[in-house]
């Protein structure tokens, strides 16, 4: 493996201000630009293009699981927003509320949506009369307002984008499977498209979305040892539906009440992507996201054949499929190389005039800066494996960090050591939401990120209160 | 061709009631649902796959001509978009503004966006500061909220979905070009994939965009010979760029306003699609953005082999990449026919027992109703020719309307004549706005939608106030 030196000087390291890295890095690789929208921030290309890809990526999973994507108001009115009571607690005091409309003021103000299982509930009770018309499983595509006092780039604003989607369902059992299978494909992002382990579970009571039944979730763990919530699915129950008086007529001739799910991921992925991978140089791109996957850098592009060479590379790759840039600016092969490593792209190939000599053409991973030599003639074959290769690189890299980073703890002081050092700490809990408090308080912040599936229990003692603890949950800081 | 009855009775006739007809097929076919939010509506998936396909072939003509895509803020705080005054005197009036957040009073209430000039000009002061940042070009999908007093499903809605592409340019001849080269993507997206043949020109000044120099549009007519502007592209002139203070170090060394560009098309196109194409039985949509493109109607479904053929020739299509359905419901045929036809499904396949004999199907074009009959075994290579032929039907029929329609008008009589029986008037024209004004006061509501390129003038007297006339100008009625 290659030193790993902070060539670019412009980054701050990431132990010596990991807020101020992450900021560096999402200004200088042009991911975003702060808006003169207080709280808003202008997604550019480069951070566009990687959503696009995570687009591409689930419309197939949820394709395969039965969704179709439509598109619902961005207003709610306040009068229909009020129907479901937890709902409405939970998001009212973040909101966003249009007043006036066409220069006259709104008898019925509208919020902005922050979520929509109140506009779907709403239409479903139009579209759903038989079982016949059940399952009904809708998702879209769209930006969601919540009005945010401290923001962060991709991580909490006070719009951001999302997909969220929304199923009705004859049993509870289908539901249930529903809001799993989703969780299931959210996995399948972070560890085929993403590189991404996730922790999934179920969340608490106490961190459960606002009118959901149960709350399943995945998380990453950032190079810091905080947590970042990355997805979450929800099992509604029936109090959305209710509410909306969305009824059907069953199977056995009688009218019910059909059973709901909701599940999103948003561009929070994006920062996920930023501080899972990324290190003091800048920007560490999975490929199969990364709007450049390989760029070309030639070594003394004026030397005979070089420049030839590398275009002749760059239409190979292009006709390929392979998302490619060839930097034949006048800048030198050093400073190159620092921009395109700062910018995250995966695999660089360098051309210069002895790999000419050689036939050969330099190959360097951005996660580790291996460095080998490929001959030239087989280089279509050979970059779709180096890329696949980095993508498990990458994905090994993070897992073995989460893997270091969950430790499991029998008394408070090894909680709060674990949760000042970073990371998740493993702890049986008696279930009790005052416990949940007393960590939190206790650990200057930590919360229950999830309580994992299939978690064998070491122990029957709750190390808050003393009680008896059934349960394993992830404590975390989070972002 | 086929006799075209109607089957549906439950859709209105188009010689009986347009506008009705219009809203039975929006509704009948699963395009949309009024939402519970007055004048939003809700975008079934039905819709929302065709606006999924005019995505997918804009983006890339639009990554051909160098556009990226990005995403900005959906609001514009008040003090911001009051800087470009013929724009907010243009937007002002149809705003819906809000002024609460976070349950405080905004001290600058924020716009929610009816178009974007103003966020993309505050993020280019920040992104352009030298020639070699130009051009700048910046696409982005999203949905824009007009506050509208009448609204009809697509066609005029509070909110609508749309992409607004704003570029930047060193000189005016590239910003002119680039507004003529959307143009031209957008001509192709009609003739292409919509089937639409449109007529393109400029906008007369009254009709321009508020704070353009030029707006041009693309223009469909409808069966009942009212015009839709389906389409416009700007150069803006340096207005925006002054007034946000955008300035670049130009090649020779002095500070210069780029010159700039924005443009877009909405869901209007899906409303273009149903108006130039339905008929009496329903919609009909062209195959390249059918959401499904061939549906299969087993003729004596419990007969042996015929559903077992009929799945074979689903999956080799489904193979192909064809979106194709197989109905094997416990419905009659007829009543399947009917209801693909309202639908608007461009190809049925019918397998029944005496096509299994004859080792045929029978394929059914839903434009004309024009059937025949294709040997199983080369059904894969006939069906993206049959699907190519029926694009070409449906634009061939649909140029003919819009020939047909188009009609030169030398004096007033002729010009209310034509436009009270529908379609375009052709005129020439004296270049005043009050002669504009006096049309539609005399036509009940006609309006100057575009002059056409390179037409061919036809007298030089304006009919309207007999003073020299130079221009060719197509007045209609528009929706």
């Amino acid at each position: 493996m290659a030193a790993q030196n902070n060539k670019n000087d412009a980054i701050t390291g990431r132990d010596v201000d990991f807020a101020q890295w992450y900021t560096d890095v999402c200004r200088k690789a042009e991911l975003m630009d702060y808006s003169s929208v207080k709280g808003f921030i202008n997604y550019l290309p480069y951070s566009y293009a990687i959503w696009e890809e995570i687009q591409a990526f689930l419309n197939k999973k949820f394709k395969a699981a039965g969704a179709e994507n439509v598109y619902l108001p961005m207003v709610i009115p306040s009068s229909l927003f009020n129907k479901e009571k937890e709902h409405i607690e939970g998001f009212a005091p973040e909101t966003l509320v249009a007043t006036i409309g066409g220069g006259q003021e709104l008898a019925d103000p509208l919020i902005i949506r922050p979520t929509s299982e109140v506009l779907f509930s709403d239409m479903y009770k139009r579209l759903v009369s038989s079982y016949r018309d059940l399952p009904k499983c809708y998702n879209q595509w769209c930006s969601v307002v919540r009005w945010e006092k401290t923001t962060r780039p991709f991580l909490r604003g006070s719009e951001f984008l999302w997909q969220e989607g929304h199923c009705l369902f004859e049993t509870e059992e289908e539901a249930r499977k529903n809001a799993l299978d989703i969780l299931e494909a959210y996995d399948a992002l972070g560890r085929d498209l993403l590189a991404i382990p996730f922790v999934k579970g179920i969340k608490t009571e106490k961190e459960k979305f606002a009118g959901a039944v149960a709350t399943y979730s995945i998380e990453a763990l950032m190079h810091d040892g905080k947590a970042l919530q990355s997805g979450t699915t929800h099992y509604l129950g029936q109090g959305f539906a209710d509410a909306f008086g969305i009824r059907f007529l069953g199977r056995q001739n009688a009218q019910e009440i059909p059973h709901q799910t909701s599940w999103g991921v948003s561009t929070r992925l994006l920062g996920a992507i930023i501080m899972v991978h990324g290190d003091d140089n800048g920007l560490v791109l999975p490929p199969y996201v990364a709007p450049i996957q390989v760029v070309i850098v030639p070594i003394r592009q004026d030397a005979e054949g070089v420049l030839e060479k590398a275009k002749e590379i760059e239409s190979k790759l292009d006709a390929m499929g392979i998302r490619v840039k060839l930097d034949d600016s006048a800048r030198t092969p050093g400073w190159k190389f620092a921009q395109w490593e700062m910018k995250g792209v995966p695999l660089r190939i360098e051309v210069g005039p002895r790999d000419l000599a050689n036939n050969s053409v330099t190959l360097v991973k951005r996660v580790n800066g291996e460095k080998k030599t490929a001959p030239i003639e087989e280089i279509e074959a050979s970059i779709p494996s180096v890329l696949a290769e980095i993508h498990q690189d990458m994905y090994n890299k993070a897992k073995a960090h989460l893997d270091a980073n969950v430790t499991e703890v029998h008394n408070v002081e090894e909680l709060k050591a674990v949760l000042e050092k970073g990371g998740y700490a493993k702890m049986m809990w008696c279930g009790d939401e005052g416990c949940e408090n007393k960590v939190k308080e206790i650990t200057a912040g930590g919360t229950a990120r999830c309580m994992p599936f299939d978690e064998e229990p070491f122990g029957d003692v709750c190390p808050i209160c003393g009680k008896k603890a059934t349960r394993v949950v992830y404590f975390a800081k989070a972002y």
